[in-house]
């Protein structure tokens, strides 16, 4: 039977507004995890959350995850953990979020102030964190309003862990998680995160599989300092050529990883799984309309979605080090480090792709014959993820799309790695949904990151329909 | 007949702490041509320069160059020129410097802070711009100084040029040298400029060749806005991949430049020229010091001499777009411009080596086979130069040198470029002397760059001798 949400939905329509203006001030705070200077604001982006969850009723707690190790200097903001209700007929879902958010200025590019939310009349909400992650964490505090102020009973008791370092690598979220599974999250029933987006532009969907990522730092170093280049050009060995030339070896133009070993670990590609791929509400135009452009690999759909969801990928992000200004300098570097990461899939093992990428990066290196000195190490990893969509966790919220959104959702996977999502499920031993709430266009981390009013106001009204769902679910599902 | 110049040598030395402060006062002057916001700087360091020169009695103009090409919202700073003596009888020696500098940060790894001098117990002077070119700028000012202290009559007329925008491609210096050649510099008898640096760190030397500078941009963009490896990594061809391929075919470790053609364009090198090198003080540890490792690429001081002086070279500089901050961030770049530049000498034509250039990246990003697009051109570029070192220009300044430091200089040539050394000569027709007060250690455009006191002060009794044999050397020398 569906619960009769029709009250709750409509007391979401008349707080809409309300619901942006909320928005519109946690943009406001530039909680940008990665730059020391406003981890302040990180921490009062906390607070402001803190406040708000209180003002609704539940019961909070900032937790201090205490100095940021190797950066002794900065405190790591805190995780907001949070229950409202605790009703033991009921079941108990906890949900995860981010109020940390990537770094941003307007000289990237941004047509709109980063940190102010602009609504366009497309109902485009421009701004820094809109969708990557402020927008679903105020999702659940907006359906816990709506609630109230529709008069509906809450159908679960709602377990919250909001952290602030998710865009810097979750510093002290997974001890954090691994302490409190048997005593603030003990009767979490199930977990739910919203903290990806849509395949497209129209059609939602259900998560179910996530990539992992290891990220590799390779630095090149030789001279004392920098040197001028007119001064030594010529008769010293250049830790950039060294680098750049290390670099190029390590995937070519069509995305193929040349570090031997790494694609033998991918698990093969059953005939079963292939056939899931026709049926994805996914078209090329899609992925143009998300890239900007048709520089696409691939001409088909089906083999994008492998390479995004089932295929590893290496991508060179830079270069820390080198010359990165605009106009032109004459510097021969004295120590680049090159960054590079691998996306990972079923069943790539961490520590053996570790293994493959320095022994290979080493090789590399040898191979030039140069004096400089070569290090290559993983500044972090998180596996890989695939759960069971057959779960009463995905079979309420697939339930939860059709009467919101008036479709079944896709099952899809995520290229895209979001650890938390391993951790919760290792700790706590329960089932893990990701429920998206912004769409493929919304460019998060990048420039112009938005969030579509519609996907913000309806899918509010989606996480409230999913614990309905969820409260009515079978355990047998 | 050596000129008498004790008096004058003794004022130096007695002057030495208040020509020490004077350096002190334009370091904490950040006249960073390179960036925006230190624009104002640059004017206020002109406004300095002018003040002092005024002071010592010389009639001075602060000539604007307008605003900047492209980047309209700056001014240029202005050339300060000046006189000093206008008596018909003696010569006319028109002098070259620049007072803008190179960026420095304390960040970026300097040991004390860029912008205040900062003297250790070595009589090492720390500081942006004590060296290249502050040092030397006010070396003439202070050599005016000392005669007037000392009561030595002044050996020639002295007409001044000091940029403001030599680190950032001396916009507008060539059309204003260019017009002025006829009327404000009309008297000039030869030229001489102090903006180079001995070969070692204990003879000094005079300079009669330099390597020009072709800088190059090459741009691969293809996504309309950076993307996040996550989600778009395998499915996308990456500009980053592709840039990075592409520098990867432009020079090896050991420094062989492989756009084919360049090699080619090189004069052979003679049985006389060669002989030179063999007499030239300079060790394989003289580069060992100043380069901080043993990372050259050849074992003698001859190839090494030769690979500096005589033979292009092609560095990399970095690339622009990617990410270049520490910490890790999983982006893909949308567009990425790659800097690098070509040394160039005898007999390599500026637009030729272009032509080469451009097409060789062309064809290697064409064999990529990549749908991204590549742009690649020339920001600016400076001719090689090579004068006579037997013209009475030459021959006054070794005297000097002799007398100052007890040694005959060596006669070198230079890898920089300092492209106004050959403005002057086609402008002026006269002969063009680099007279370097600095040494081979002084780290310009780089961390910790410095000027040892002792070469401040006898390279100020230096210039104030140059000038003195200047007015006694017979024309057919």
């Amino acid at each position: 039977m569906a619960p009769q949400l029709d009250a709750y939905f409509k007391q979401v329509d008349t707080l809409a507004e309300s619901f942006i203006e909320r928005l519109r001030k946690a943009v406001a705070i530039p909680s940008v995890s990665a730059e020391d200077e406003r981890r302040p604001e990180v921490i009062r982006m906390g607070k402001f959350l803190q406040a708000e969850l209180e003002a609704l009723g539940c019961s909070v707690e900032a937790r201090e995850l205490g100095k940021e190790p190797q950066r002794e200097h900065l405190d790591l903001p805190p995780v907001i953990v949070a229950r409202y209700g605790s009703d033991s007929k009921k079941r108990t879902i906890l949900v995860y979020g981010h109020y940390d958010v990537q770094p941003a200025n307007l000289e990237d590019g941004w047509a709109t102030q980063p940190f102010e939310l602009t609504v366009d009349d497309k109902g485009r909400m421009f701004g820094r964190g809109s969708t990557d992650d402020k927008g679903p964490v105020l999702g659940w505090l907006n359906a816990i309003e709506a609630h109230q102020k529709a008069g509906v009973d809450f159908p679960v008791n709602l377990l919250m862990c909001f952290e602030g370092m998710e865009e810097y690598g979750s510093e002290g979220l997974d001890d954090f998680i691994a302490a409190e599974a048997d005593k603030y999250f003990k009767d979490a029933d199930a977990v739910c995160i919203s903290d990806n987006y849509w395949l497209g532009t129209e059609k939602p969907c259900l998560t179910y599989g996530l990539r992992g990522c290891n990220y590799y730092s390779v630095e090149v170093s030789g001279p004392g300092q920098d040197l001028h280049s007119g001064v030594f050009g010529g008769t010293v060995q250049e830790p950039m050529t060294d680098l750049v030339r290390v670099m190029a070896q390590l995937v070519d133009t069509d995305g193929k990883i040349l570090v031997p070993g790494i694609n033998e670990m991918v698990a093969p590609l059953t005939d079963d799984e292939k056939a899931l791929y026709g049926d994805i509400a996914f078209t090329m135009d899609n992925l143009y309309e998300s890239l900007g452009s048709k520089t696409g690999i691939f001409p088909d759909k089906e083999k994008t979605l492998m390479a995004r969801w089932r295929y590893p990928s290496l991508s060179l992000h830079g270069i820390e080090g080198a010359f990165s200004a605009p106009g032109g300098k004459t510097v021969i570097p004295a120590k680049v480090t090159g960054k590079f990461s691998i996306r990972t899939v079923p069943n790539m093992e961490p520590a053996k792709v570790n293994e493959a990428v320095f022994k290979y990066v080493n090789d590399v290196f040898k191979k030039l014959g140069s004096k400089n000195s070569l290090k290559v190490w993983n500044n972090h990893d998180g596996r890989w993820w695939v759960a069971s969509p057959n779960h009463w966790n995905f079979t309420a919220a697939g339930k939860a799309v059709e009467r919101v959104w008036g479709v079944k959702p896709d099952l899809t996977r995520e290229g895209g790695s979001i650890p938390v999502t391993l951790t919760f499920e290792e700790s706590l031993k329960k089932n893990v949904l990701l429920l998206p709430m912004g769409s493929s266009t919304d460019a998060a981390h990048s420039i112009n990151e938005k969030l579509d009013r519609r996907n913000y106001i309806e899918g509010t009204k989606l996480l409230g329909a999913y614990l309905h769902y969820v409260a009515e679910e079978p355990t047998g599902a």
